[in-house]
């Protein structure tokens, strides 16, 4: 079995971003999975081409995507993408769609094709704090846990797919101390568990 | 030099408390300084006679009293404690003082001895999320930290005193996905810079 | 013009639901507009068939669907409704669907027909708190807003529908401090400016 | 009796300060008490210098000093100020100071000598949010809050003084919508009934 799993660089004046650190420490086989891992700009154009391209490249049995959710205290495992593009700041080039439909032909939204139910169970049996989570926002995350998900419907029917935000790094509120985060190493755990899941 | 660093037992139905379990993973010297553990009861009475007790034993130089505060996400380095107890939960002897002068004959407050600023200074250059708090809360932590500093300065003035609110640990948020915590790594580290300070 | 505006009546333990007690106070000519009010039960069986039944007899040309979302502080105009039931309390019935699918032969979500950025705006400029929410839960709420929005997609074709979640009102959080309220006052004035908006 | 109730100017950016709001609104008596309303401006030396100098011209029976609290959700009776400001941001004068001592000659701290927890009980029983509050922070509220009880300590032992932190009015969370208001009658009512409290 052949997992691709992908964070993005960092955005929105942060240094770092806490998916692809995480993603860097996971070790290239998981309970007898080979793990792809791919880092995705953060940009609504070429996140959604850079993530298909190696799509078709790889042809994996399941993609899970990741990305910073800042200020969320758990792992939250994406139920649902929406077919809706809405940003409050702009992506790494620049852009910032405005209540955009992302795909015209499209359906309104698609669920998850992971065992997200699972996952949680897992994390949580784990000691890892994690949630269900009913929106990935409307920002960069979204738009590729959509285009995954549509891509995944139209080409690939048998590829499972879906999003896990992440919480901050401790170093990224290192100044601002009311705002949650998680250790790098607790993210990493998460992750790996997620992608175990995918063995059952 | 020789510090004692006191944590709690578990209360508020809780089966951990995140100040103990991240003291008993501290070395016994740090920067040259001798490091005392001691367990302290969550409890008004108790605590503070066990506390007193060991200070009156050991004579050290410094003390730090570390507890939990449920869902703060960062270190809270405590900066004064109020003469007053109003408990809205039991203690662990099953008491719940409502407004109560701690101590009749003390001023109304004490200001930590210990270099606050300073430290929280040199945990956030660690990349520790910290910040200083100014309420210790009204119970049995502040009652805790107040009698340690009225004992200070009547009865062993050298002695510098103060508190620290540590988060929950992740194990006590699994199924609060909302609450912050903070790695039992990150936590003991901090108060490993914390004691290191005081060596300056 | 005629609007079908609907409350829920109290659940989890709440003696009032800010929802209808703020429709019970708005006049029932809005801008022109006639203004119909209907008090729904929080039951994922009885409060749908409520609410088709209504828009049966009454044939409006919008609905909007009121609820109350525990703990924000602002109105949430939501944009959209997911084809899935997954219930952490139960519902006034007794009932707690877990991670079920609404209705089988409906598309995996809808997106509100209201004019939803232009009421946000409109809010605002009134002096409003309010914002999109992408979320409208998995509880009662969205089953309401989705099965409404299904109707309308299959037998009603011109009628616009959408839901609006509310905050507590103060009184049912008078013992929760740190938890948002708004007034019964803001409220009804926030439903009044978005059925007003409908008449443009 | 007569009373002197204080509200702030806006500060950090605001048009408005709704301690100043509330107070415009509150009648010239209530409940037989004379009412006397001051505005102090946000800044550290004129602030505390306005306030005494009212307080030696009017000699009232006791001085209620309001000031907003940027993002808490219920009135906040303040129950302790200490002798120490330390800025974040800068006051209207644009003085910031540091980790400094507001008074040398006086104590670390004081009690409010209003009856705070029949405030809070009364605020309550008339469905009004509220709770006391152990910090008062360390900008101008908590030195004019320290001040306004050292005079009376000194030089008007029969004065009763204490301090109430309000919310902010929904007109200036109106772009914020998770930060928590209240609105301006409820303020209103709720600093009419801590007067009336006093005259019992």
């Amino acid at each position: 079995m052949r997992v691709l799993i992908t964070g993005f660089d960092p955005f929105d004046n942060e240094e770092i971003n806490p998916s692809w650190e995480a993603i860097k420490c996971l070790p290239t086989e998981i309970n007898g999975i080979e793990v792809h891992k791919l880092q995705l700009p953060t940009s609504f154009e070429r996140g959604v081409a850079t993530l298909v391209e190696a799509l078709f490249a790889l042809r994996p049995d399941a993609t899970i995507q990741v990305g910073q959710h800042g200020g969320v205290a758990s792992l939250q495992i994406e139920r649902v993408a929406i077919n809706l593009a809405n940003a409050r700041i702009s992506d790494n080039d620049g852009n910032s769609p405005k209540e955009k439909t992302i795909l015209t032909k499209a359906p309104t939204a698609y669920f998850a094709t992971l065992p997200t139910a699972q996952i949680v169970r897992e994390l949580q049996a784990s000691g890892i704090p994690a949630q269900l989570s009913y929106s990935a926002g409307t920002f960069v995350c979204n738009t590729v846990m959509f285009t995954a998900l549509h891509f995944a419907a139209t080409e690939m029917p048998t590829l499972k797919s879906g999003f896990i935000h992440v919480p901050y790094l401790p170093a990224q509120v290192v100044n601002r101390p009311a705002v949650a985060s998680m250790s790098l190493e607790m993210i990493t755990a998460g992750l790996e568990k997620a992608i175990s899941v995918l063995a059952d």
